[in-house]
């Protein structure tokens, strides 16, 4: 059984084919949120705590940390954003206890972030693009870290499913000509909206299994892409989900302050049989009477998370080697 | 591809592998619903009228009609239950024009309701208890009707899913006997409370993959019992669903008159490319809407239901021979 091991300073979060699904919380991004960039480049972090503790409240497992602001000062990333990754990589770590997944184009960032990374986070990404797949697969060797990747390559994203699995299948024998275990790369078939694209759905569908068959890995991806340009967006993602998690995508990227779509994953936890005795379930459904009662999701759940969460289980960690 | 032909007296609909999900409305049942068992000793039906419009606007499209009412005046179902089976098909198809579902375990009954049904409706049931067998397959090939099939045989219902599977194997096994094709059996698999036993889920998303590869039948279920018995059961149920069209399951027998699920059943037929450009998406998220102003579900539903539903097609319907 694929197991991916991800550890915070005393957590350990196992992304697998017989755990939990996975949430991956997306929110620490500055991509496409001006006032969050303003806020980095001033030296604030308010929204950063924020969104690190509603996260992880609602259900995060592993918070994702992108330092990608394009400083009005200065327009170099590469001199700007690693040391904003470490900033943020320690203040994240300092407030909560989960795995980290370090996420930057920049080389550089990703490096400052497994240097300041407590534990074994998940780096964020590799693709198939040569250059790419040169940079990255070295860091991932030498730090023994696990590596999301991403099934486009030199010639784009294909819209062809079977494009999309060879990519992935290549990242996974590449990494392996590196000593990388598959166990170690958990690949994202890449999601197409649907509205955009109708067999958007069965293709990951599809994907899923077949790389789960036949390479042993474990899957990822941005859910939302699903529901891209549609209206009611939450409840094609709520769909999305379960589905996806049936056919055995194993985690996520996505925004966990969402009661529909946590909703859904919960439920979907319970039916795999991922849920013992449906603890999780039932806790959750307190969560939901809450709201129900006038709290907010991020409220309610923070009030219920002392008693535990699905996939929060602590144990010793193991040091990592490198 | 399998097609099990359902006829009203003027519409068809088609429970098929490609196909969007058929939705199969409950709500006309005496069972366990004492005020509607008696309204109907009384020979009052205005809540058979009221469900039968309201499931119709909300998305059913196909009514189970189910007589089965012990009378005060006369405990013998034998004499009465046919009679008000002959009254309640022709009041409903009278008020709308769906297939039928002619749902007894009174052989009289079965017959009445065959007998007075337009089009080609659907028998609910036949199981794999030999008298049932014997009473029942007969009546499908006269009528060349489907027949809904129930895993369970004399031994009762099995927890472990492969018995289940032999029975229905079974079960289409006799059919053939008679001459009654695959396609015209639709599965029930029987679904188990996830709550009472954790493998349900799985067992339910196994079996149906196993029917339609092994055997080339639709399916169907009872889809609430998965929940029993736990808090947030529509949470279950919309997670559910998804999960069990992603395995392949082509209809359920359910309550259509629950927004979530119906959200859940019209967010995966988009998902499994069976809701071309998303028609009937857009359409449902503008019923959601007017829920969100302050309508409630059927009347939302029943405002935009004029403007078509997925799996509503209309057609010339064939006669039935037999």
């Amino acid at each position: 059984m694929t197991r991916t091991v991800l550890e915070s300073k005393s957590k350990t979060v196992v992304i697998g084919f017989d755990e939990p699904f996975c949430v991956i919380g997306e929110r620490i991004n500055p991509t496409g949120r001006k006032k969050l960039a303003a806020e980095l480049e001033a030296g604030e972090f308010g929204t950063v705590e924020k969104d690190a503790l509603e996260q992880v409240a609602c259900g995060a497992m592993v918070l994702d940390i992108n330092a990608g602001v394009v400083y009005n000062s200065n327009p170099n990333p590469n001199e700007t954003e690693p040391p904003l990754m470490t900033r943020m990589v320690e203040l994240v770590q300092g407030l909560v206890d989960v795995p980290l997944c370090i996420d930057s184009s920049v080389p550089g960032a990703l490096k400052a972030g497994l240097e300041t990374a407590q534990g074994r986070p998940l780096l964020n990404s590799v693709t198939g693009e040569e250059e790419r797949l040169e940079l990255v697969l070295p860091l991932v060797k030498k730090y023994n870290v696990p590596v999301v990747a991403i099934s486009n390559d030199d010639t784009g994203i294909s819209e062809d499913p079977d494009v999309r699995f060879a990519v992935a299948k290549k990242i996974v024998e590449r990494a392996a000509d590196f000593g990388i275990p598959a166990h170690d790369i958990v690949v994202d078939p890449l999601v197409m909206p649907v509205g955009a694209m109708a067999t958007a759905g069965q293709q990951v569908f599809a994907l899923v299994r077949k790389l789960r068959e036949e390479l042993g890995v474990n899957t990822t991806c941005g859910a939302s892409n699903i529901s891209f340009g549609l209206p009611n967006r939450h409840g094609i993602n709520a769909a999305f989900l379960p589905m996806a998690i049936g056919a055995g995508m194993t985690s996520a990227i996505m925004n966990p302050v969402r009661k529909v779509e946590m909703e859904a994953i919960n439920a979907a936890n319970f039916l795999m049989n991922h849920d013992p005795n449906g603890g999780s379930w039932i806790r959750f459904a307190k969560v939901l009477e809450a709201v129900e009662g006038g709290q907010s999701f991020p409220e309610a759940a923070a009030a219920h998370a002392s008693s535990g969460r699905a996939g929060g289980r602590r144990g010793g960690r193991a040091r990592r080697a490198g």
